[in-house]
């Protein structure tokens, strides 16, 4: 076992996507594993499993392959989802209403417990379980609840000026749905979700068939 | 210039959040830029932003900068998207509805020009311009539009089925929004988006104070 600061983003980013794998294992009711079987699984190399993995210690014996639900268990302790943690939305327009309803969360660790909008419409309408709270009780309900993680799913102008009163909150994670980089303290967590960035690192890769797309401009500079 | 294969995934994962906020500085009317303003916005090295640019040729001058424009523009080219493509949206639960309504992808080179859903409840009901089609159109309507990409939003025991039926159809890109990784063929390119890996990958840095999360069990091997 090392120290946190010794494991890059990159690992860690790998184990979501690996304990996703064993729990999908474990609902088909395998019982043992093998770094060449996930990796087959999620086009990721055994040898790459294998290093990730032995951040963490020993997991597997060679030859005999991973114990799954040990490995998943103690992959839910190392991620610190053997617990469940509350989440605030900010921001209820189509996505967040989405993400407010969401089943998929609780059971893989977390649970929406306070969602905020401005809109005087939008308040103190029920969203599932919940009722839209007015962005003016985010510090109070925030700090109440013992928050540490908010999804913001904002208009990008405001997304700024939203993430600065969450950190004064004591919010230490963000999941970021406006298409704008956000300041924030070294303390605090941000991850990027923009559908727009991953499309266009998969355009990349299309041909260039002009059936398939329409050409609006060749760019101002040619 | 180098060819297709030399530059890595992450590379071209990066450029679409290097032209974000070159957007964002044209919209702030800034003409000029250096990797080291950028890196700064973007929190990455300004060695970094060097490398990752001089992959695809010479954009700016030692000591000069960039010109934001041509940057832009060139990045555009360079990910195919100085034009627009067509992307379909599968499955109209609540997030295949925010995405079909998402302002966001026209200006961005994207637009979703068809919606599909199994639910006879959807088929046939109007989501901003577009009608809710079925399944059984998915086929015909995607290779008369000559479709490459789509946003898979169905339920995680749907995803693969639906997958094979999009490839079958001539679909190259898929973004995946079912928490499962999808088989597809060497030249289809899946993205995936799963917010609770997202969270997972961030809880790993937070403290373990027990007031911030609730503990629901120790884990089954422990």
């Amino acid at each position: 076992m090392v120290a946190v600061e010794d494991i890059s983003n990159i690992v860690i980013g790998r184990l979501p996507i690996y304990l996703r794998a064993l729990s999908q294992l474990i609902e088909e009711g395998q019982s043992v594993t093998s770094s060449h079987e996930l990796g087959e699984r999620l086009g990721i190399s055994s040898a790459q499993i294998r290093k990730d993995l032995s951040h963490f210690g020993e997991f597997g014996k060679q030859g005999t392959g991973y114990k799954v639900a040990h490995l998943y268990d103690q992959l839910r302790q190392i991620l610190k989802i053997d617990r469940e943690w509350r989440v605030a939305v900010v921001g209820v327009g189509d996505l967040g209403r989405a993400l407010a309803r969401y089943g998929g969360f609780v059971e893989r660790g977390f649970r929406v417990t306070a969602v905020f909008d401005n809109d005087p419409q939008k308040i103190g309408t029920d969203l599932g379980d919940l009722t839209v709270m007015p962005m003016s009780a985010l510090y109070n309900e925030i700090t109440a609840q013992h928050i540490k993680i908010a999804m913001l799913a904002v208009p990008a102008a405001y997304a700024q000026s939203v993430c600065n009163d969450l950190v004064a909150a004591g919010v230490r994670a963000i999941l970021n749905y406006a298409p704008i980089t956000l300041n924030t303290p070294f303390n605090v967590h941000v991850q990027y979700i923009d559908p727009v960035a991953y499309l266009q690192q998969m355009t990349y890769y299309l041909d260039s068939d002009p059936m398939d797309s329409v050409v609006k401009d060749s760019g101002a500079a040619s």
